[in-house]
C-alpha cells in the first residue's frame, strides 16, 4: 500500500535523491508530457540527474517539451516517478519493466491505483502541472522559464485553455505565475488552441452545414462520408474529437456523428450524450458499447439507413 | 485636456462622489458590459446610488448581467462614468446627450480620445474588467460573488476565455481570485464558449465551406451574405468574433471576413492579421482603421468586387 505525500513532502524526498527516470503515461498528453518536462527541468536545475523515459506515443505537437529529457537506454535510475499516471495499466511497453518499482507517482486521478511506493495526489486539482508546480515551488520558490513553459502546456491542454469544468481558481492562479514567469502563453495558445488544418476547416464546415435535428432540435446527426474526407483533404489526424462537435448545439441533448470508413455499407457510429440521456444505451442496440454520455458501433449499412434506424431507436427509447 | 486617474485615486474618486450613470459602448461586448455593472454592483454595495445607462444593443446572452441596474429615464446622474469606451463616437444614440459631461473614463484602449475630465486608463491590460477590479479592490478589499460574476464575464469574453493573445499573466491572476470569490466559471464558460445556438452552427458551417484561400494559403477569405444570414437564421448575437474565424487556419497570415449589411453593395470588412502583416494598412486603402493586427471598414461595392480589390492591395503591398 502507498503513502500519502504533499507537495512539501515530496519537495524535500526529491531533494533528498538523485538519478531519477520520469514514466508517462499511454497515448500521452500534455498534462503528462508537460509534467514531466517540467519535473525534470526542475530536478536538473537543483543539479540533479533527471530523464524521461521514451514515449513512443508522443506526437509531433508535444516532442519540443520532451525530447531534451529523453533517457538513453543504458540509464539505470535509482529512483522512478510517474506523472499524471492513474495505473500500471497505463504504462507504455517499453515501462512495463518499471511496474513494480515505482518509488513515487505524482497525479490527479481518484481512479489511482496507488501502485508506487509513495503517492502525490491531489484529486481535487484539473492537471497534474499545478501539483507539480507546487513540488517545485516547495524545493525551490520560484519556476524558471523552461519548467513554467512546460507547465503550462499541462495546465492549458488538460483544461481545453481554462474553459473546461475542472478549471479551478489554483488552475489560473498557476497559470498566472507561469505567465509571470516568463511563459509566452500567446505562442503557445496559438499552436496549441487557435489554430486548425485546412482540411479541419473543410470537414468541420461541410459536417456543420449538414447536421440535421430533429426531436425538436434535442437531436442532432452529422454524417461524415468518404466523399466528404477526400473532397477537404482532411487526415485522421483532422478527425480528432469530431465527435463531440454536434453536442455543441444549444438544446441538444444527443449528438450523433455516423462516418463512412472502409465503404459506403461500413458505417462508424458515435454518440454522444447530455445526461439522463444514454448513449450507451443507443449504440447497444446496434450491438455497440461505451460510457452512459459517449458510445460507439460499427453498422454495415448506409448513412441513409442508420439515420432512419437511428431515429426508430430513440423514438423507441427516450421521453425529450 | 483629461487628467490621469490611477486605479487608486479612481477609488478615492468615487468613495466620495455619488449618483452615478455607467455608460457603455456601442455593439456593447462581454467587456463594456460586465464592467459595468460589476461597477453599478460594486458602488451599490457601498451605499451609492448607481445605475447603467439602457444599451439598446444589449443581445440576450449579457441582459442578465446588466438589466437589473438598468436607469429610469428620469435619473438625473451628478456623475456620468463610461466604460470601456474610447471616444463618444462609440456612444449610443441616448448617450449622445452626455458626451461632453463624462466625470470619468475607465479604459484600456490605447486610442482613448481623452474626452472625460478623468480618465482611468491602462493600455497594456487585456480588458477594462481587470482595472475595474483593481477599483473594486482598492475600495473594499474585496469583490462580492454578483461583482465578481460580471467581471469574469468582462474578462473571459474580451480574452476568448484567456486563450487570445492579450491574455496576461494579470488576466489569469485576476481571474483566479474572481473563481475564489465563487464565481461558478464552469457554468458561465458553458453559456458563453462552449455553447453554440443552431444559427450560430449554421453561419460558422457556410462560412467555413466558402473559405477562399489566396497567395498559398496565405490569406483566406470568408463571406457572408444576408442571403446565408436568413437561410441559417443567425442572429446578430450569433455574429460575435466570427470574423476571428478565417485566421484560424494554419498558414493564414491574413484572415478577411466580407459581410453584406443592408445591402449587396454595402458591406464590412474585417481583417485580422499575423505579425508582421498589417491589417490596418489594408483597411486604410478603403477609409478604415483599427489595429495593426485587427481592422476594419465599410465598402459600397459587393462582395465579389470587393474581393478583387482586396487581393490588388493585398499584392500590391504584401510580400508572402
Amino acid at each position: 500500500m502507498s503513502n500519502f505525500l504533499t507537495t512539501f513532502e515530496t519537495a524535500l524526498w526529491l531533494k533528498e535523491r538523485n538519478r531519477f527516470l520520469i514514466i508517462t503515461h499511454r497515448r500521452p498528453d500534455g498534462d503528462t508530457l508537460g509534467s514531466a518536462g517540467a519535473l525534470a527541468q526542475g530536478l536538473r536545475e537543483q543539479g540533479k540527474t533527471a530523464y524521461i523515459l521514451y514515449n513512443p506515443e508522443t506526437t509531433p505537437r508535444y516532442e519540443r517539451f520532451v525530447e531534451q529529457y529523453q533517457a538513453s537506454d543504458n540509464f539505470i535510475p535509482d529512483y522512478v516517478i510517474a506523472v499524471d499516471t492513474a495505473s500500471t495499466d497505463l504504462f507504455t511497453k517499453n515501462a512495463a519493466k518499471y511496474k513494480d518499482s515505482v518509488s513515487l507517482c505524482i497525479d490527479h486521478h481518484k481512479s489511482n491505483t496507488l501502485y508506487a511506493g509513495l503517492t502525490c495526489l491531489y484529486a481535487e486539482i484539473a492537471s497534474c502541472g499545478e501539483i507539480v508546480f507546487d513540488i517545485l515551488m516547495e524545493m525551490t520558490g520560484s519556476v524558471s522559464n523552461a519548467a513554467a513553459e512546460r507547465l503550462y502546456v499541462a495546465l492549458s491542454t488538460d483544461t481545453g485553455c481554462f474553459v473546461f469544468g475542472n478549471t479551478t481558481a489554483n488552475t489560473l492562479y498557476v497559470a498566472s505565475q507561469l505567465v509571470k514567469a516568463g511563459v509566452r502563453n500567446n505562442e503557445i495558445n496559438k499552436v496549441l488552441f487557435r489554430t486548425k488544418s485546412q482540411g479541419r476547416i473543410g470537414i468541420e464546415g461541410l459536417l456543420l452545414s449538414g447536421l440535421e435535428y430533429s426531436f425538436d432540435g434535442k437531436v442532432a446527426m452529422a454524417s461524415i462520408t468518404k466523399n466528404m474526407i477526400e473532397e477537404t483533404g482532411a487526415t485522421e489526424d483532422d478527425m480528432d474529437d469530431i465527435a463531440s462537435i454536434p453536442g455543441v448545439v444549444k438544446g441538444v441533448c444527443i449528438g450523433i456523428t455516423i462516418r463512412e470508413m472502409s465503404s459506403q455499407n461500413d458505417c462508424k457510429l458515435s454518440v454522444r450524450s447530455r445526461s439522463p440521456y444514454d448513449a450507451q444505451a443507443i449504440c447497444a442496440h446496434f450491438g455497440g458499447g461505451g460510457h452512459m454520455l459517449a458510445a460507439g458501433c460499427t453498422i454495415d449499412k448506409t448513412i441513409p439507413e442508420i439515420k432512419k434506424m437511428l431515429l426508430d431507436v430513440i423514438k423507441g427509447q427516450m421521453t425529450f
